[in-house]
């Protein structure tokens, strides 16, 4: 007989769940593991709000198991680590980002791509190792097994690092991968949101020069003046689209909503790479993919997803090196859906952060 | 006021040309230019029917020429050559594939890359340099820059050897490109006509192990006994598909037909690269492109079409060195018309190829 979460694992935990595909959240009584001599414990600080988190909440990929705690953009400071852990240490200030397990014997694994593992856990709604489900950092405490968590370089804000963890890693290992991590290409940001707005960042840091793509003029100024991009296009601007084509090296695209990849398809230079990082729509919903561009200019669109744990810590070191950071608006735990349903909105500039070592306990029943 | 074709250039020409959309191809005087100082003239001996040449003479691509002279898998005789020819003479024997002239000035032209140089001329059913449109090889007689003129090594047959100059590059460029070219890569070659049987022979040579996919059993035994590949996929049987999903580095996608890629995404490893090498369907056709495959396994989609002369020149001579030729059905000119309709209804194995050399001259009006 399956135990309900509270009695499952012999650590008291709470946090917040979604119970149904309504995605409400409210408090929760649940229980996490004991720390295994492999695993690290930490007290929850900050947790990040990542778009895929509704989603999640809402079973709009449909494989959402109830009562679920999301948060994958979890920063906190190290409680206890099992006998076996070489790299932590109590007090220790650390995060955890989207996954919390894999293999450790498959060819990805073995390649530091732990992320494409095809046995790979997820932080929340996945299912662990010991058969219980994963349950993410909207909650007091947090324990993982060491190789998934990363350390905090001392002066990364806790605070406005946490979003690195998923925001940061999905563009970031792109950026690297596809090489457009080098001085002098010419890049292409889709989407000034939670994920674009660390890419600037981190494409600029690399000495390309960064153009953001937007579907509208609102956010020029920020993109440019702020965090300073070189220039900005409107996508639904047939004329600007024109004026662009066949300039860039590569585009990160960080839409979610169905949109026409011909445009960005056409602003690439041949043998250049749109990288889409996010899941598009629906899951059985397919993009248009125009072939024709494609062959002429031997061009290519492909996938890329978070990015391996080695990686992972090299990122941060990275933005900590560069004082890269994402921009957050911190709330409080019992702000939560109001957060959401604005981040649904797109009315966040740009990540909101659940300052949950201060805020979570007073919301307790 | 535009001259007719016959009319247009000094010497004297005659071929075969489509009228309009009917796509029906009829005896055609028209003339060719002088050759220039780096010209190289020669007498066409053999001229293959590609799939592509089908879509110009019905002009369904939307931008055919008419009268419209097919025909880009030329081989011929040099008769003559401009004085700064450097590299042919009289009597060599010699081939023109898909393109006559570039702008040689450009990053791809500098790169060896004029196929992917915005003004790269076609070698029909395009302007050339001079303001005239040009003209096929299913004609008696062809002239072209020297930078297009390909050298047909001594052991290459000239019949055999024509379908190379389009079908031939176009697989053997992606199969280098995209590293797919080296032992122990595990290669899916879709569809089994012109460029995918060739295909096969260049991804054996190169080491690694072929896999066919195609969409119906019938070519099996081809496939496998005659053409050399490792194993043979029918693409619409769900149970072969998933018995060999993440299995393949690379698939070179040959189908010109409008069909699903998913299957062909989910047969990739991770990081793997599916290739599009022939225009799908209508230009202003997309594919579906799923997302969720992609970025769960960094995996590409990309285009890829035909080769520079540099890389076409060594595409010839590294066949001629593993003994790969086309499996070729020689026919005479006037059997063109019913040629081009079998090869509408897939009814060849693998490539017609016109024996210009011995069989025009009769149709002569």
């Amino acid at each position: 007989m399956t135990k309900v979460p509270e009695e499952e694992h012999p650590v008291k935990a709470f946090g917040w769940a979604a119970r149904d595909q309504s995605g409400h959240l409210s408090p929760l009584n649940f229980s996490r593991r004991e720390t295994g001599d492999e695993d690290v414990r930490l007290k929850v600080l900050y947790c990040g709000i990542c778009h895929s988190d509704l989603h999640s909440m809402k079973n709009e990929w449909g494989f959402s198991i109830y009562p679920l705690i999301p948060g994958h953009e979890i920063v906190g400071e190290v409680t206890e680590v099992g006998s076996k852990v070489k790299k932590f240490k109590v007090g220790d200030k650390v995060g955890v980002g989207c996954m919390v397990g894999a293999c450790h014997s498959c060819e990805q694994c073995n390649n530091d791509l732990e992320n494409y593992c095809p046995k790979m856990i997820f932080t929340y709604n996945s299912i662990y190792h010991d058969g219980t489900v994963t349950y993410g950092g909207f909650s007091d405490t947090m324990v993982a097994n060491e190789h998934y968590i990363v350390r905090f370089p001392e002066n990364m804000p806790l605070d406005a690092g946490a979003p690195l963890l998923c925001a940061g890693i999905t563009v970031y290992s792109p950026l690297k991968h596809f090489g457009f991590a080098q001085p002098g290409k010419h890049i292409g940001i889709v989407g000034l949101g939670g994920l674009g707005h660390v890419a600037v960042k981190f494409a600029k840091a690399f000495g390309a020069k960064v153009t953001v793509i937007s579907t509208s003029l609102s956010k020029k100024d920020e993109a440019l003046e702020h965090l300073g991009a070189d220039s900005f296009l409107v996508s639904r601007d047939p004329d600007q689209i024109q004026a662009a084509m066949n300039t860039m090296d590569g585009i990160i695209d960080t839409v979610s909503a169905v949109h026409p990849i011909l445009p960005l398809i056409s602003l690439l230079k041949s043998h250049g790479t749109l990288v889409l990082v996010v899941l598009v729509g629906a899951p059985d919903k397919p993009l248009e993919l125009p072939v024709f561009p494609l062959i002429s200019g031997r061009k290519m669109v492909a996938g890329s997803g978070i990015g391996g744990m080695k990686e992972t810590q090299e990122m941060i070191d990275f933005a900590a090196k560069h004082g890269i950071t994402a921009e957050i608006e911190v709330v409080s735990m019992d702000y939560v859906n109001t957060a959401v349903e604005r981040l649904a909105k797109g009315d966040v500039r740009y990540r909101f952060v659940i300052d949950v070592g201060n805020t979570l306990a007073a919301t307790k029943p």
